[in-house]
């Protein structure tokens, strides 16, 4: 009997969910005779049971659109809000024995790779995780499909903020995402030829800072571009955060804000500030997270074939292939000083806010 | 004897200064045969005698550049710093008259055209006008040289958001800048289809807003986009600053997050929040902004022959002519209730925050 | 009652369609509680009875969609196929009547409004025509939807053709769509800075071509930029064509592997050769399109309130209005020689092909 | 004494060529304290003794412009044109020594680092290699910088062929770049969703063509986009060409016009066509290309301290390496069978002309 696999997608969306999806679906249907079932905002849909059949005719024309057609969720599976007294991951089993299905494909970033891999140990779900999310910070691989987009938009934001700073005087500071870890603001930011990347990794000192952006004033330059990533700290708030103090965040929240008045009293410039938010995540996948996604999701359809379960596609010295799922669960890639892209951007002449 | 005139960019830059100014000197020199003078760093050049000669071959290439190759300031021509006791509308005639100057043509904003206008009561210097401002608020003209690239960026970036927010259920903010009038938050929210649009020529009522996205949510859409521009102010904020109180401000200096906290409070709903800064007026001058910027321009270089000074270039009736000074100067043109897109955009069922 | 009228898209698609019809629904719906009847494929979907009630929800999220959500076909309405006995606009006034309706809604190039306005004249149906085409060709009106977004499209290949004409020594031939007309040509080839343009309008000549080209390498330019209009003829050609001959077309039916021919044999430098082709036609509408297409939707809206039929919505004096559809009727707009945007260009020494 | 190093562009342009120049020289200066000559146009300028000090100054803001500071030119190094009798090698030989030069540093395609390798072998001139090239067909790197960009802008143009043919019935054809090796077509193919992808390193059988195409036309699909490398050839021309015959030229040197003619042939539909040319080689790089060109170039840097001459920057299982230049001369990297790319394109269903 043919196979029948499920398929979800969860957490925040990104660019190359649908390209990948349809990567799956197409692969498995006109190479091996599979049947796909597509589950409706992440595990929520299974605990719904809402969910619907997907054939190439219904993935078709989705390479191009941004978000998912499956919908997300950030459901939890294994804690229960008050009030409900559900056993979610019986129903999980439950669900996944009624319709008979012999793995299911999970779309997803560190937490819901991590889901994945419980489920597996816990009630013996086969699974296969596939790496998405724009923060690029998911352990195993080298690479997570959205993040080539979001650093092509970031990067263009760049490039329009260079243009206009080229007539004033100022330090335009833009915020990207990246809580943990910085290397949407690290690629972008050499992208776009930033003069200050803050990033979580490397806890900033304002007299770096301040002291790169006299230089370039000193040299005539008529502006700096900072770039800092929303979990970028300053060496004193890395301190407060290690020991469970949040002050820091009663100034502001964002981490750009914060920087922008660091920067402002510490250099007696002017700053402006750009907030990119949630224009990251949108829009078509590029070119590269199309072909990523493609590869990736054909993979997966391969991996089902050979029914090598419990593994996460991933990206391995710049090849398609795949990484234990225990390895992947529950960590945080960062980004590394011996990194090539940080160790150029230092060669280059970037300040990290270090030295 | 041929003519010869002095060109220089004044105010915040914005993309088609540099389309403008190649127009200019092209038509000037082709078919007129005068001669440009351009000053760097707008009035501050005339100041300073920071001049070069502008020829054909000077201003080529310069048609997609962002910014200006002149350079801006925002120099103050009837007012000194304290120290400053130098008579600066007398330099400026000086240089005027050393240079044999016919004519200073001005690239600005309200400001730089009324300095313009000043120049020319005060000292008898012949002026004419162009209007440049991603605001679109000078009177007189229908559009403004830049504004379409903002919108276009604007967009864009409304664009993006809604690909990410039909993935979640959310109510995504985005700031725009217009701190007198609405015109770039409107036009921008029209074509990116927001679903709120909150203007500083209309107060809004948050409950109004409020009204407007949960209807939304009842009838099952995922989210809802409320598109701000950064002088929009709630009704209450209004009077406060009617009555030359800033206290609202404290709050945030920031529109779109002042927006954000009050819809929250006021529908339960989370919300994510973009501010667009100066990306918006960066970049290369779209496509019609280069047409524009080169009709004005040619158009401007006729008026030089023509000596037609006093006057500023404007579209009128959707071509290109031109306007008095005196009209011009000192004035901010809002946006009516009889606009044809802002009547389109209530037709349309987009909620303007004041019903 | 509320009014009921049909809506139907004809012709080559273009961008805006969808940004039409949207307003028009929702205007329709909202303002005016009226009901709208989509047909499909144009006038085809009349004669097939293939139609669906369009409702606000419907047409919801299809502003930024290219192409038409409605289909668009080339159906002959006064001519039979051979075989076909059908009584066509008999049928259109039978379904007309079947259905209720109080207008026609027709969104279409010249062709399509001569039609609806021939339909009017024919069987007395009420009419009401908005213009579309890319050619913005169309008589009684400044603009037509569509026509902003293919100038960005061609103004954008021109751009990048410029970057890398710089680095050789090479003629850069880039044709565009435009069969009668060459609005298209003109506006991106200003936007673009091309230097040389030709279009139907102004049969060329190949000498003063090549003395353009010739006059730009002595000043040492590494390039030419020409732009070529579909419909682009030599003298010669069009002396051909006038007299019915077409042999010219035996060369190549491309006019941009026509013009590289000829500059190659005139100039003996190299030429390469770009035909942008469905490129133009295709993608997301523009801002400025969007927001053309929903001030017209919406207009066209407020006239079917009005019960003022028999008119095409049109751009007059750069404010949205109507003329009659008589006036519309086969004929074509050309580029006129005082229009502004051509008179720029030879102002800045733009080679138009005859001088 | 610290270094001296000369550097120089040749060949064909492509994006990236001046990230990479930005990155070595500021690397070079920074990091090492070495000078760097750049030579105008390729090899030409050694010849001509034209050349300049680069600086960090001189490369500052170039990162995102397209094109090259430097120019290039395709002069021969080892043949002369008629009448000239320089020794070309000899003059290399001996402004590299006037210089003082410690390494020639060459971006080029597959023809200028075969050159830079027989300098080597030739008159000893140490030199290092690194491999630009939109063909991506270089070898013993897995990607060149200019690819990515290229790869870009030709998905970019299928995503709006793809829009227009959705609303028609037709057959759409794009002919992209790639005369040897298909990369460009196979990832603009995948990246785009191309239904036929044909390029040179499988020659297609017009009937397996047609069959895909009228496969899809009974299954109620609208359209069929078919991607061209400019390269790719039928069964029987690849013989003809084998052969030494250019008679199948004679019909059209365009692929593209020559599979147009051939599937309307074959199936009966219309189609159109786009020939995307030196569009695909403009504008400035993408954020990948200028990553992978910093990295690269800061890399080569190293490589000049390091005293590691005589071999080429490539890209080795997805990190920056390096390799023999006598492996990368006079050889094409073709796309093999087992590329997983072409693996994914063949399980989704896309077919290739050979089935």
């Amino acid at each position: 009997m043919n196979k029948r696999f499920g398929i979800l997608t969860a957490g925040g969306d990104c660019p190359g969910l649908n390209a990948t999806i349809r990567a799956i679906v197409k692969t498995a249907h006109e190479k091996y005779h599979m049947e796909a079932i597509g589950f409706q905002h992440g595990y929520k849909g299974i605990l719904d049971r809402d969910y619907r059949v997907l054939t190439p005719e219904s993935v078709s024309g989705i390479l191009t659109v941004g978000g998912t057609i499956l919908g997300t969720s950030r459901e939890k599976v294994f804690k229960n809000e008050e009030g409900d007294n559900r056993d979610k991951t019986a129903i999980i089993r439950e669900v996944y024995d009624e319709l008979d299905l012999d793995c299911l494909v999970v779309l997803g970033g560190n937490g819901s790779n991590k889901k994945a891999y419980q489920l597996q140990e816990a009630v013996g779900l086969n699974v296969i995780g596939l790496p998405k999310t724009i923060d690029n910070d998911i352990v195993g691989t080298e690479q997570c499909f959205g993040f080539s987009s979001a650093v092509a938009i970031a990067t263009e934001a760049i490039d329009r903020i260079h243009t206009t700073a080229h007539s004033h005087n100022r330090i335009m500071i833009i915020e990207l995402m990246g809580h943990h870890a910085g290397w949407l603001a690290l690629y972008a930011g050499v992208a776009g030829g930033g003069d200050v990347i803050l990033m979580p990794e490397i806890p900033y000192d304002i007299d770096h800072v301040a002291r790169a952006i006299n230089k370039r004033a000193e040299q005539g330059k008529e502006f700096s571009i900072v770039v800092v990533a929303e979990g970028a700290l300053s060496k004193e708030e890395a301190a407060m955060k290690k020991s469970k103090r949040k002050e820091y965040l009663l100034n502001s929240p964002s981490a750009g804000y914060r920087v922008a008045r660091a920067i402002e009293k510490a250099t007696g410039l002017e700053s402006r500030i750009t907030v990119l938010g949630y224009v990251q995540r949108g829009g078509t996948p590029n070119a590269w997270d199309r072909i990523l996604s493609t590869k990736m999701g054909s993979y997966a359809a391969d991996m089902l074939h050979a029914e090598d379960y419990g593994r996460m596609v991933a990206l391995i010295d710049g090849r398609v292939g795949s990484v234990d799922l225990a390895v992947v669960a529950d960590k945080v890639r960062y980004v590394e000083e011996d990194d090539r892209i940080l160790m150029a951007a230092r060669s280059i002449g970037t300040c990290l806010g270090d030295e």
